[in-house]
């Protein structure tokens, strides 16, 4: 093995072997104003370089001042944990660094990329979707509107604004990457409407249909509506079938928002949560979240066959050469080169199966309930709601949620976040990281009740 | 150390000893077509799961079936070769998994990025320049061009279409994330105008400003001009300082898609390839490009502080928590979970210094040299032009160059591909793998003259 080669697995060795190993793998850090950390270490670039062993230094020393995502003292996201298998195949990626435009590129990449997308449409009964991966949800999201603005738009992408009176809806617990998206692509985020949810977080279709009238009488254009398949807060799920039967007539394209929320999908048990969603025109769906590989890994897949391809292809002789059209992805994405998202997915499903995910997924929903039903019997706890999903919001009664999540961070206990509902701000625990035990649930609680007894009295 | 993280790095270990090791680490594999190959391997995904050992089977061989763009044989894109130091802080991205958001989230990894875009703010001379990353050149693109519409017509994020009759400019050699991202942006495809080039591949200046003075006579309001700062075949750099005589006395944007080329502000020698550059409004650089860190590391760089903010922020009370907003990304990205692509190119910036990434760029250069000098000797080859970057475009006389760029990968010899230059296409070899020798060159030279033999004469 030449030089090079060994180089890179005993850096890797090491890198690996001191990060692991960093006491700090385990509790998560207490934080510190951010001018303070970077006062105490030492980031800066400088004219000469430095050996390969004091880089390797530098890096066990990041490590051990970053947020462990994976600990379970780690709360915060719709993210955690780590599967060895899909970090296994992220490492080979960059190994790799094959760019997924082409075949000539990427080679069998893209052919997994293929099988995966084909196995993910089917699951979510849209066995005929065309879909892309991209960089995150929100860019999923941004994908799906973009389609639905060249459906209902066809001058749009080629002249401009033109007079267009575009409206679009989402509810009021969606994502922001909605309005952001709107905003992007020249749609005019005050075209967005925000529509009312029941006292569960959903949608209301009475309020949409109400909305979309008044629309179409004032001379507007409804032509896409948002469903959210699990709310960034609550884990709500839109009711997909009903909201089809309202945009399925007037042809207004259906986009499910289930970056969080699709994975249910793997579930026979949960999967009726998505009731509906072959009635969608697009899904927005991040493997990254709720399946647990390495960020970033969002899809977006789309009914509405050949629309990628007319709103992304441009003509590149220089890049598109060889091999059949169906094979180079590279048409029918929003970037020119793009990172290998595909493998560590897939590598995570050929060790899981459909069945492993399953599991997963029912094991996450099994913790969540038992959260909740701890925050029912604790006293000086206030659940919020029996979790939809695998997001359990409750509150200390009489301490400000804020407050108590701050605690926790400084003290380097936990690291958990607060979010709206109904004008309260609640604490958010999110059970995504299938490793915990109730054990670790039971430690969070008490330090919760801890750190709150510290605390003043709060009105709320 | 427990058993998961043992698992991990014993996984590790046998991929990277295997793929590394694999003799495919050193020719390019003979092309199949995607179906051929499709068949040969097993990608299905299952109900069942399997062991990891099998999974990590599945990768190896993979990994065989793979385009090695590290290959001293892979001339195709432009990137190549691979890093140490970037590859392993790449690993240890996804070990630790953070999104980069938030400081809360992703603690000293978020200070190390604002150091990497402060440093390379001032080697373009925008030392106030803001930034952020991407996934990729194409939407760092994207984002430039938002900014300008947004500034040049204030109203349009928020209200939409309302009567405005925006007008771009670009080379007719640039790349084609320009028309993409107007038409996503809803700007519109039409209006963009391709300026021409000179015999070198240069944008005109009289020529933009004649077609400038056009559509402001036919009352349209030109607001972006696209320079290219290394074109895609050709590497040609518009003279930035001519036009930016144009854009500034009129208030145009003057963006710069330095995606290629802008990395030559890393050697002072042929840093006058972007005289000017301090007064773009923005810029685009990829160090996945010229400085070789695994894909993507985009950078969006402008001097219209604040504008990134006023674009793309939004709410989102869940999210942004806590510490000081300068510390917080997410509102200035058009991403909102997003990979760390900064701590590889930290890494490497570490290890090189500045006075290593000048090496670097004086070694693709000389390569590029030495490749057009030989060009120029060897009979039966006809160089197209002295290369003014690393792309080095040539001929075989009387040889088509789709055809000998197909018959290298049908026999496995080597990856490289073809382009268009004054009507004419020309095989485009880029010298981007520093540690190429003379040697492979001459390999590659001879190779290109034994598949020509075998080819049928060509008028063109």
């Amino acid at each position: 093995m030449d030089q090079k080669h060994s180089e890179l697995i005993e850096s890797m060795n090491r890198m690996l072997r001191e990060v692991l190993a960093d006491a700090a793998e385990h509790p998560v850090l207490p934080s510190l104003p951010p001018e303070e950390l970077a006062a105490r270490l030492e980031l800066e670039l400088t004219s000469e370089g430095r050996t390969l062993s004091r880089v390797l230094d530098d890096l066990i020393s990041l490590a051990a001042n970053t947020p462990r995502t994976s600990s379970p003292h780690f709360f915060n996201q719709l993210f955690g944990g780590r599967e060895t298998a899909a970090v296994v195949a992220e490492s080979l990626s960059a190994i790799l660094n094959n760019s997924m435009y082409t075949y000539k590129a990427a080679g069998c990449q893209i052919l997994l990329e293929r099988e995966l997308l084909r196995h993910m449409a089917g699951l979510v009964d849209m066995p005929n979707a065309e879909g892309s991966l991209q960089a995150g949800g929100s860019l999923s999201n941004l994908l799906g509107l973009l389609l639905a603005r060249n459906r209902a738009f066809p001058q749009w992408r080629e002249r401009g604004p033109a007079g267009q009176k575009p409206v679009l809806y989402t509810s009021s617990e969606s994502h922001y990457s909605l309005p952001k998206a709107a905003g992007i692509l020249g749609i005019g985020r005050e075209n967005l409407r925000y529509i009312e949810v029941d006292e569960r977080g959903r949608m209301l279709p009475e309020e949409l249909e109400r909305q979309i009238l008044t629309d179409e009488r004032c001379g507007r254009t409804p032509f896409f509506v948002n469903a959210t398949a699990g709310t960034t807060v609550r884990g709500a799920f839109d009711p997909l079938n009903e909201l089809a039967r309202i945009t399925r007539p007037r042809g207004l394209w259906l986009h499910v928002d289930g970056a969080f929320g699709a994975s249910v999908a793997l579930s026979p048990r949960r999967k009726h949560l998505l009731r509906g969603i072959e009635l969608a025109d697009s899904l927005a769906w991040d493997p990254h979240k709720m399946m647990g590989v390495p960020l970033p890994c969002s899809v977006l897949l789309t009914q509405e066959r050949g629309l990628l391809r007319a709103s992304l292809s441009e003509r590149a002789d220089y890049l598109f050469q060889e091999n059949d059209e169906a094979a180079n992805p590279g048409d029918r994405n929003l970037h020119c080169g793009r990172r290998n998202d595909a493998l560590k997915l897939w590598a995570a499903w050929r060790f899981f199966g459909d069945s492993g995910w399953e599991r997963r997924i029912e094991r996450q929903f099994a913790l969540a309930s038992y959260a909740a039903r701890r925050i029912n019997e604790i006293e000086g706890l206030q659940l919020v709601e029996d979790p939809p999903c695998i997001t359990v919001c409750f509150e200390v009664l009489g301490k400000s949620s804020e407050a108590v999540c701050r605690g926790l961070a400084e003290q380097g206990l936990a690291k958990i976040g607060y979010g709206e509902v109904r004008q309260r701000n609640v604490i958010r625990l999110v059970t995504v990281n299938p490793e915990l035990g109730e054990k670790d649930l039971e430690t969070l609680l008490a330090q919760i009740l801890a750190v709150s007894r510290a605390l003043p009295p709060w009105a709320g």
